[in-house]
């Protein structure tokens, strides 16, 4: 599978709003293309991503919608997960409304989770909603954010509290562009990777334990390979159940926690490094209540290990401030907290009609004193 | 038909989302057994509604709910159109989360169409979406904007620009909540009661001529009977069409010219007589095009002045201004403002595949100068 022949991948959501995933390397060149083609009633199109990737790509981007005929500006906002709040969005919204762009315009969201989760947000409330096309540029925007149609902001009580399912017409992937990633960042996406593997084929999550070293300088071949297999997993879910009452919520494996421990650190945790947290210490909560086969924790461990990512919290953790977090999680449900938990490495098991767990809060008080 | 049967109108939702509109005099008490019925999984709800009405109403609704078992908390803000912004959305927003309101919670849009754009809007928001019940008080929200799924709030370059589709789980109505608003607000909500007449029911608008004064107090029987009769009009179109693609723009009669007006007036004008002027205007100009029958607009100013709504700007339109505004406009395509034009009372032709037509602004421009 190189990176020459695109693999376009489908994602099924109700109500005939179905989209694909198309990727192929250099398409960031083609996305003028691809958004007449997905969506041939928008006039012109705004350009949504952070001043950093922007810098990069908005340029190429909008040389490819002028090569396609259709007219195109590029609107930047500062990067950084700070960033992603109620505060930017209205900016953006009002800086597109100031340009002119009506109900016969679409966004392009450009870059990472933020560029993604953001500009789907303003898409999906800009005059009750216009088209997006997602072009993600980091791991973890095209292994996870920029599949499955949720969009976002944070809050000040905790992340994605606000926000909207709004799913893109197409999401264009160049894995070119992972390249020119910070290799930190490039490892901070492979949490997400890993996870897909996690919870639904143990040999796609030791694949990566074996191209590890080639992942993380991001390696056009086995990258490609790489965010097609995750892309795939994600599609499949995604399509079983875009309103994650059911099997979509097994992607939440190792983010209850995972989530809590970035928003208690005051995201000074970044997500990949939380989540893979999240993983290891699910995992571990699952085999001391008997859910979870004895040694998935430790063999998660070591394959997030190889691919450069946290298995154990730097410092004691603040136990209570991560529950206050776990509490508002969106997850909760009638006061207890819900966990997803592998039954063995590329297994999760449903329950009672779904695919989490409640689980007492001291429990996780007692497994988050000892981490 | 009494107010004592309840009439329940069905309303078609794209995704299998469909609903009711329940009109039934003392509904107001009987909000929680709905909602329960409605929205069987939701474990707790916030009534969301500005303090006026809250004042008069939130006790019983809330007493509904505990009648039916179900907790529920009130969340009031500040009456106004000036609150229907971003900042009280996210004000509201926050006190939800504080307050703890999980995924499994539900808001309650309790009031005037203020009320219930922005209810719907935190719970279109909410976690990416909590069900919204709408229980409209005013004659506008009953007879148009509880019914269809349209939420929002204004921004500052104009009203309803940032917002959601998110269809309510139900709306019930109480139409003796009606007779305790001030007449003149009672007038203002006849003006889209008119429109429906004009737009597909000739009799319908001549039935409301007649009745004009009991309306404007608010007579229990006339008033249910022009309530249930708008909520069919409004919901058979909006079943016919929940995008807005097609035949729901004929619900945009009056209003190119009625929001420009009303905005540029920095909404001194309220919605109702910028409506009222904005049909009469736009018939006008239907007919200095020819695609107007002669007199329609006479007629339909005859109507709306016994209603009590104004049929002539009270000082000579800031044209420019207004222009501006109407450029603003989501109907605004490829730049041509579109409006659309009653063939005749009761009557609306499809053009072009749509319902509206493209018009030229210098045409716009002489008849505001004219007006």
């Amino acid at each position: 599978m190189s990176g020459d022949v695109p693999t376009v991948v489908p994602v099924a959501v109700p109500g005939g709003r179905d989209y694909t995933v198309v990727v192929e390397a250099g398409s960031i060149d083609r996305v003028g293309s691809h958004a007449r083609e997905a969506a041939p009633d928008v006039r012109r199109w705004a350009i949504v991503g952070d001043d950093t990737v922007s810098g990069l790509y908005a340029d190429r981007v909008r040389a490819s919608f002028e090569a396609a005929g259709l007219p195109a500006s590029v609107f930047a906002f500062p990067a950084g997960e700070a960033n992603k709040n109620r505060a930017v969005w209205a900016e953006l919204t009002d800086r597109l409304l100031a340009d002119g762009l009506g109900r016969d315009g679409g966004v392009v969201g450009l870059g990472g989770g933020v560029s993604g989760d953001l500009a789907g947000f303003v898409a999906a409330t800009y005059m009750r909603g216009v088209p997006v096309l997602q072009v993600p540029t980091s791991v973890v925007a095209m292994v996870d954010s920029a599949v499955g149609g949720k969009t976002g902001v944070d809050a000040p009580a905790g992340k994605n509290l606000v926000g909207a399912f709004h799913p893109p017409v197409r999401v264009v992937v160049d894995p070119t562009t992972i390249a020119t990633l910070p290799v930190a960042e490039r490892i901070q996406g492979l949490a997400e990777a890993v996870k897909h593997g996690a919870i639904v084929d143990a040999e796609y999550a030791r694949a990566i334990e074996r191209d590890a070293e080639k992942l993380r300088v991001g390696a056009l071949e086995p990258t490609t390979r790489m965010v097609v297999r995750s892309i795939q997993v994600k599609a499949e879910v995604v399509s079983a159940d875009e309103r994650e009452t059911g099997l979509r919520e097994t992607l939440n494996f190792g983010h209850t926690i995972g989530h809590a421990l970035e928003a208690a650190s005051g995201f000074a945790v970044p997500h990949g490094s939380a989540v893979a947290l999240g993983m290891v210490l699910e995992s571990r909560l699952g085999e001391v209540l008997g859910w979870t086969t004895e040694g998935t924790a430790r063999e998660l461990a070591g394959i997030l290990e190889r691919v450069g990512l946290p298995v154990a919290p730097a410092h004691p953790p603040d136990v209570e401030r991560i529950l206050e977090f776990v509490r508002a999680d969106k997850k909760v449900r009638g006061g207890r907290p819900r966990i997803v938990f592998l039954r063995t490495l590329g297994r999760v098991d449903s329950h009672d009609g779904g695919w989490a767990r409640a689980v007492e809060e001291e429990a996780l008080r007692a497994l988050l004193i000892a981490a």
